[in-house]
């Protein structure tokens, strides 16, 4: 709620800035920069035209012939609007949200949508308040969902419970959007009142609400839609897509490190569908981030495939604007934020300079520096003390009934069920899997089996894992198990590799437990000699050691998981 | 601003109407109402497609097969969503609100969008509240954007002045959009700070800005939009069209009583802009809303001139949704208020039923019944009494000077100049003007000379006089002009056709001058009459006797007005 004070403080200063941009705009006084004799696309229209490109104040003040106290000659080049992403989790890079700036820059982003949902699974709205603050004046604009489903699900002991009178407060702040992916379709088509609450809340607020509904059709996407949820970015193919665009939904085309559906989806971009549809990647692992890129990904993989480029920009762009009612931005036009990407051609598009807020952010190959958010002492303090958790010691692993086997399967998260055992045997590929609880000191520790992981010696322990970042282990035996678990809560948090009561391969993530606080490079550094530590004792070739690891506490997803209860069967949601 | 104990009622109260929504959505509950076998227009995949539409608690549950408690058989009909007039001043159909509903439910009109400058001309912030009072609850949901240019132009006397303080309270009303058209676009262009103050303070609140600006192109268009205005509804062509909607402008497309762009504008419907385009009326009189319709002849003469109908309906609907962010309208779909139309086929477009939020609104001929206003009694009284105004004597009339002619153009509003007089001829068809002040009491009495007016007796005055609505008259004596102006100052508002010291026709309009208590037929009615007396004592044919009166004391169109203080040139804004 601003005061009134502070209303007319900012609308005098906003009063400024117009006059200012209007002398611009108008011809009147020199631009603060032009991008000369380039051409543009003009997502409105459709067209590709040519102009200078004024800008004022951060802002595009207008298009046509003008002069600047600086110009960039851009002639050949073609200007698009900035890069949205419309679906993120930042914690998923692992890194500080800077880092994460830094990486996705030179991709041309120059806004992303986040649902902090990861480290509000550990540190309740103070986690959605640290990620505001880390966000605060980087060169990408980080616009928020508050999450709705933290936790996951009743069966996981998370850091917090985020019920819809905790989150309440935070629609008012000036980022925040709406309400982030409502996961629990079953819930909403169910008619569960305290998660229809969450969207009633929404809706009362005026905000908007994204879903995640893999395969819901019929009468249970009415309901789901009817509900007030207005996008999905869980669609495995076009059929999925249209019922869900038929009844309203936007579609966010998703390209990330877990799920990845544009191709799926092309035929969406190529029909009369395209003004529906908009880009995310939902998570973006750093070596991803490094080698394959953002949402200029998205753009580029659909001209490559046919779609036309103005589309392309145009979900890239625009499309998201206006489904999150960001009316400042997603278009090269007068009013909006000067956040441009300039590329070579089409074909390739080579991003050669990217502009935030009329400022340089990229250019030449390098990123411009900027100011690191300050985050507040006592958010930080907390943010870098998440683990209530007594040292494990290898006794505590131990139980002497039979317990469950997860059985993996290969190139998949889904686990089937292998039956119960009551040994770790190595030469039957048979681990024992733990999950130790560490948000709240309760002692809980869930055993049981694993089987198709591959680990020969040592053991494997990560403090991230779905949904709600308790520590993780498979081991060879409990030792090793003990120590890498130790080991992980020393760090205050990541991922160690262990072998023979010795560290192999390690990543510390202090913040929260899930996300580093070093550069995206170091923490690629660290990740793939700790990935090549896992492949070293065994881990089988096809299995991403961590990310693999880091379902397996999931409950919502079949067969088997291990909470820090035990192991359960998802399907009947019981334990075992 | 909502208090929390009353946002968490809502909250509940939303819970519980999504949760009954859900019920009938997902089929485990029946339908309240249930349009069987027909067919709708998919506004989003621009489909016709066939499904029940199932409506619970005023909203569309779902779209499949439903049983409800009450069915309604649409076969072989064509069901569409309810249309939306993007741009309209309610006071320019001289009747309530509640009597524009009556008026325009039958032709499909489920949402308008007011600007109520008219009667905050005269009643300032309180004739925006009676307007937001008087429109509650009628079956035609009233939106409104804040006045932006109360009076129109400084040289005005207007009963109010309405600076952006003046507005701020305002947009915190659920109802209130945004800023209305900003018709002062020199100010903007030209950097007026207190022009472009209320721009920032519509900005600062996250609201849209509607815009107004004929013929503004290069430099001064990017200047316009640039300060943020997103709209225009005064596009004379295609061209200046286009230009708008290439910097991010939405057009709305206009066929009202006093301007229609339509057929100049069908160029946008049939190229790569309709997503661009919405329609709108900005006025109709009585007769044209009884004779020629509202949107729904929009969109009857778009697809008679060769526009996809879906095109047609989708401005009509949808695209004036996303515009003003309405998320819970503009299609048929689950989630969006019930709002639908049912007609016969799209040549014709006869419609043969309307629903608002669910329940019929119209059908058979006939607009259901619904609850009135109740406007408070403070507010009434004020409406009720907006005259401050002496007894008017021929003596003030008389000037012992020459005085500018105001020469008429036939089929214009726009004038010359005629040179001067000094007394009336009516063989030279040269009647005397008068503009009295009635807001303030200030006694200000404008006197001129006008040509062309064609009036061979008696006196024509009228308090509908754009946009200050002071008393205007003309007539071929003193003593006739002070009685018609008499009358209707005690009439309290209205219109008066006097001869002889007699009215021979009369038009009462006691709501701030301006606005009928009456029916719509009564009124129109009576302003028939009145036309034909004044038509009866020899106002030309082709004139609108007082429509074209109306615009003679607005002082922003060229070439000679007058105002309450004489005869003045717009171009130099000197009394002459």
């Amino acid at each position: 709620m601003i005061t009134e004070a502070c209303c007319k403080e900012r609308i005098n200063q906003e009063t400024d800035k117009i006059l200012r941009v209007v002398e611009v705009a108008s011809g009147r006084a020199p631009a603060d920069l032009v991008l000369k004799n380039g051409e543009y696309v003009n997502v409105f229209t459709g067209e590709i035209l040519k102009g200078d490109i004024a800008v004022a104040e951060g802002v595009i003040a207008g298009i046509g012939e003008y002069k600047g106290k600086e110009e960039i000659d851009v002639s050949g080049k073609i200007v698009l609007p900035g890069f949205i992403d419309a679906h993120i989790h930042l914690e998923s890079a692992i890194v500080p949200p800077s880092e994460f700036a830094r990486a996705v820059v030179p991709h041309g982003t120059t806004t992303v949508v986040t649902d902090p949902h990861e480290i509000s699974n550990v540190m309740g709205t103070d986690g959605i308040r640290y990620m505001l603050a880390a966000t605060e004046g980087i060169p990408v604009d980080v616009e928020f969902m508050l999450p709705s489903c933290v936790p996951a699900t009743p069966m996981d002991e998370s850091g917090a419970v985020l019920d819809y009178e905790a989150i309440d407060k935070l629609y008012k702040e000036p980022r925040v959007l709406g309400l982030a992916e409502m996961m629990n379709f079953p819930g909403v088509v169910g008619g569960d009142r305290n998660t229809l609450i969450k969207l009633a809340a929404a809706s009362v607020h005026g905000s908007r609400i994204d879903g995640h509904a893999p395969g819901i059709t019929g009468y249970d996407l009415n309901a789901y839609v009817a509900a007030g949820v207005r996008s999905d970015h869980e669609c495995a193919d076009a059929e999925d897509a249209i019922a869900k665009v038929r009844r309203g939904q936007f579609i966010m085309i998703r390209e990330g490190t877990a799920a990845r559906n544009l191709e799926a989806l092309l035929p969406l971009l190529k029909a009369g569908y395209s003004d529906r549809c908009m880009f995310c990647c939902d998570d973006k692992h750093p070596s991803d981030l490094l080698e394959i890129g953002h949402i200029d990904h998205l753009v580029r993989k659909s001209i490559q495939n046919g779609v036309d480029p103005i589309i392309a920009v145009r979900a890239a762009s625009l499309n998201a604007a206006s489904y999150f009612g960001l009316k400042d931005r997603g278009a090269i036009a007068p009013g909006c934020l000067a956040d441009m990407v300039v590329v070579d051609n089409f074909e390739e598009l080579n991003i050669l300079q990217v502009f935030k807020k009329g400022k340089v952010s990229f250019a030449k190959g390098q990123v411009a520096d900027f100011e690191l958010p300050v985050i507040d002492g006592a958010l930080l303090e907390h943010a870098r003390n998440t683990f209530d958790v007594a040292r494990l010691e290898p006794s505590d692993l131990l139980k002497d009934q039979p317990l469950g086997i997860i059985g993996m399967i290969p190139g998949e998260i889904i686990t089937e069920n292998s039956g119960f055992g009551d040994h770790i045997d190595i030469s039957e590929d048979i681990l024992k899997i733990a999950v130790i609880e560490r948000h709240k000191g309760t002692g809980h520790i869930g055993v049981g089996y694993i089987k198709g992981y591959g680990l020969k010696s040592g053991a494997v322990a990560t403090s991230i894992s779905h949904d709600s970042h308790n520590l993780i282990v498979v081991g060879t035996n409990e030792e090793d198990m003990a120590f890498a678990v130790n080991k992980v809560v020393e760090n205050r948090g990541g991922i160690v590799v262990a072998d023979n009561r010795r560290v192999t391969g390690e990543l510390v993530l202090p913040i929260a437990g899930i996300m580093s606080e070093d550069s995206l490079e170091e923490v690629n550094d660290a990740l793939e000699k700790a990935k090549e530590a896992a492949f070293g004792q065994g881990v089988s070739k096809g299995i991403d050691p961590f990310m693999t690891l880091s379902f397996m506490a999931l409950p919502v997803i079949p067969t088997l998981r291990v909470t820090t209860r035990g192991v359960i069967d998802v399907l009947s949601q019981k334990y075992i």
